[in-house]
This record gives C-alpha cells, sequence and structure tokens, in this order.
C-alpha cells in the first residue's frame, strides 16, 4: 500500500507520520518511509538544483519539470519496487504538493501540472492520499507557539498564500474522492493521529 | 532570428557552425552561439545531473523530464531575452534532438516527448532547423578518419542506433517542413557549409 501525507505548515503531519511509522512496525508491517522532492540518490541530486540558493532566477516551469524528473526516478527506483516486495510505503509530499502549490498557489495551472506528471508518472496513484487539513491562521499560530513567540507580520503577509494551497488541497480531495481523506488537523495531537490511523487500518483491512 | 543545428555524428556539423558565426558575425549581425543541453548557469546544473557517470541508473523519462526542463531554462533565460535584442541566435543541438534521440532511437516515442516538451517551450519554436544529413556508415567513416583510424567493431555496433536517430530526424522534416531545411551532409566541407549559409542568408532577406 502506497500512502501519502499532504497539508499545510503547523497541520501535525510530521509527527502524526512518526507514530503511524512506530505503529506499523509493531503491527508486524515493513515501512519504508520517504519524500519528496528526494528519495534516490538522483532525485536528490535534482532536489539540490531545485532547493539551490544561487537558482532565484529558476523560471516557475523549470521547477516543475524537475519536480516531475524527481518524482518519476523517486516511483521507478524506490517506491514501486518496495511495493512489490509487500512493504507500506508511507512518502512524506507527493504529487498532490506539486498541484496544490505550483498548480494552484503559484497560478501554473492544477491541469497543467497534473499533464506534465501524467509522463512522470504513467498513471500510478496513491491508494491513500491523507490530507492535514488546518485553517492557515491556526497552522501559524501552532508553529507560533512552538517557537515560544506570537504570529508576525511576515507570517501574516504569506497567509494568503497558504489560503490559496489549502483550497487547492480541497480541491484535489472533490476530485480524487477515493484516494483522499481529510484529517481534521485542527485537533490535538492525538487526534489527529487517531483518525489517520483509523483511516489506515480501515483500508488495510479492507 | 533563431536557428537550431541537428544531425548524426560525422556530419560537419560544427565545423559548419563556427563558420557560420564567423561568417554573420563579418556582415554586422550580433550573434549568440549556444548549446543544449546547457547554456545558462541552471541548465549546466541540470545537465551536469544528466551527464553525471554515478546516474547509470537514470530512468529514460527521468532524463527527458530533465533535458526539457534544462530546455525551458534556456528559452527563458537566454535564448529569448536575446532574440527580443535583435540578435541572431545558433544553437547547437535543441528540442529535434530530444525527439529524434529520445522519442525515435531509444523508442520512447516522438509525439511524448514532444507533449514534454510542449509544456516547457509554451509554443516557441526555432525559425529554422539545419538538419545536417549524412549516412551513418559515410559519418562514422568521417570520424574515424580525422582520428587515424579504420571504422572499428565498436562503430558498427551503434550503427543501427545512428540508422534510427537519421530516420527520426527525416521524419521531423517531413512534419515540420517550414521550419526545416535538409543539408547534404555528404559533400565536402565547403559545399556542406555554403548550403547551410545560403538558406541562411535567403531566410534573413525574405
Amino acid at each position: 500500500m502506497f500512502i501519502t501525507f499532504e497539508g499545510g505548515e503547523g497541520s501535525g503531519k510530521s509527527t502524526a507520520i512518526k507514530k503511524i511509522v512506530e505503529t506499523l512496525q509493531k503491527e508486524g508491517y515493513e515501512v519504508v518511509l520517504t519524500r519528496e522532492p528526494g528519495g534516490t540518490p538522483i532525485s536528490e541530486e535534482i532536489r539540490n538544483v531545485i532547493l539551490d540558493k544561487k537558482n532565484t532566477n529558476m523560471d516557475p516551469r523549470t521547477e516543475a519539470l524537475l519536480y516531475a524528473a524527481s518524482r518519476r526516478q523517486h516511483i521507478v527506483e524506490k517506491i514501486i519496487p518496495a511495493l512489490k516486495e509487500g512493504k507500506i510505503v508511507l512518502c512524506d509530499r507527493y504529487l498532490d504538493s506539486s498541484l496544490a502549490y505550483q498548480g494552484g498557489a503559484r497560478g501554473l495551472g492544477v491541469d497543467k501540472i497534473l499533464e506534465v506528471n501524467q509522463y512522470a508518472t504513467d498513471g500510478f496513484e496513491p491508494d491513500l492520499t491523507l490530507l492535514f487539513d488546518i485553517e492557515p491562521e491556526k497552522g501559524l499560530a501552532r508553529i507560533a507557539a512552538n517557537a515560544g513567540r506570537e504570529v508576525n507580520r511576515l507570517d501574516l503577509e504569506k497567509i494568503q498564500f497558504h489560503h490559496d494551497v489549502r483550497n487547492a488541497f480541497l480541491g484535489l480531495a472533490k476530485r480524487f474522492p477515493q484516494r483522499y481523506f481529510i484529517v481534521d488537523a485542527s485537533k490535538s495531537i492525538e487526534e489527529v493521529f487517531n483518525q489517520a490511523m483509523n483511516e489506515i487500518e480501515r483500508r488495510l483491512h479492507k
């Protein structure tokens, strides 16, 4: 089973993933935890080009193509072989992050990004996409609180971007209802984990 | 005017480009000579990932997406700005090399590669594509002669690949007749240059 984790900042996604890995391993499953962009040596090399601070003049379409290239290698070299060995693959961010961030919030168009990625994925999709959904104001307040500070002007300047990302993710959840499950990430850490874990168990045993 | 140079090995392409640059500069044109993959710092970084000898397990689709990403940056950062300044841009290999090598000879499909590259080029095309066409046997014999040796077994093992590349290029020339001009590269260096130069002059003055 291939499970992807999506969501904005302060949604508790990383904390939940950690507990999910531990729980599945205790239950005897072999688990591979991976992330995007990255996951293989070639994908990491591509990630370095994307994130290189020198490359401030990178065109948005160059970036989208690099994400797709990195994803292709990740799928072929790591994800599909692990699934063939019967492992559960958990991926922190995947295609849907490209769709929501580049396609939605940065305005390249969800359909265009989807098209480029069709070539990379060749129809391969997650069995389950867990969307950790939270109002951006609440997510940012959580991050600030963890850092021992209040929400600042810079946080608020970016708030519209985070709303656009959230709306793009919610649109994707409507578009791909079979594989999407929305976790209400405004709840406590324990409750967020429980919602996600229950859905994974339900899918594993059906 | 944006002119691209395509063709197989031993076609005299590089020698002709050098003389064309000199001739155009003597005539008073501002000329930018560039190449693919590469042409900008970001494109060169991507080129390094593509050509890195460690990356022997690179998936063909990863490679095709990286070529498209590199091309996108090259177009936006270098080619289009130079054209806007009224310069003539000469590019040693371009989109058509991806179409002929990956799409045709390596079997990924010309249409598929074209589709991925539509996203990179956004409809932007060369005004003229000069195809230096030569029978692979003749091209290889030339390379061997220049290196002071005879055609060897290794050269011949690859001969089918070079035929596939050539056929793919000839197919593209039929598909895009407006921008394609076929140079008979089996002729002498001087004649090859003259054919290419005459066609460039014709297009410049029409």
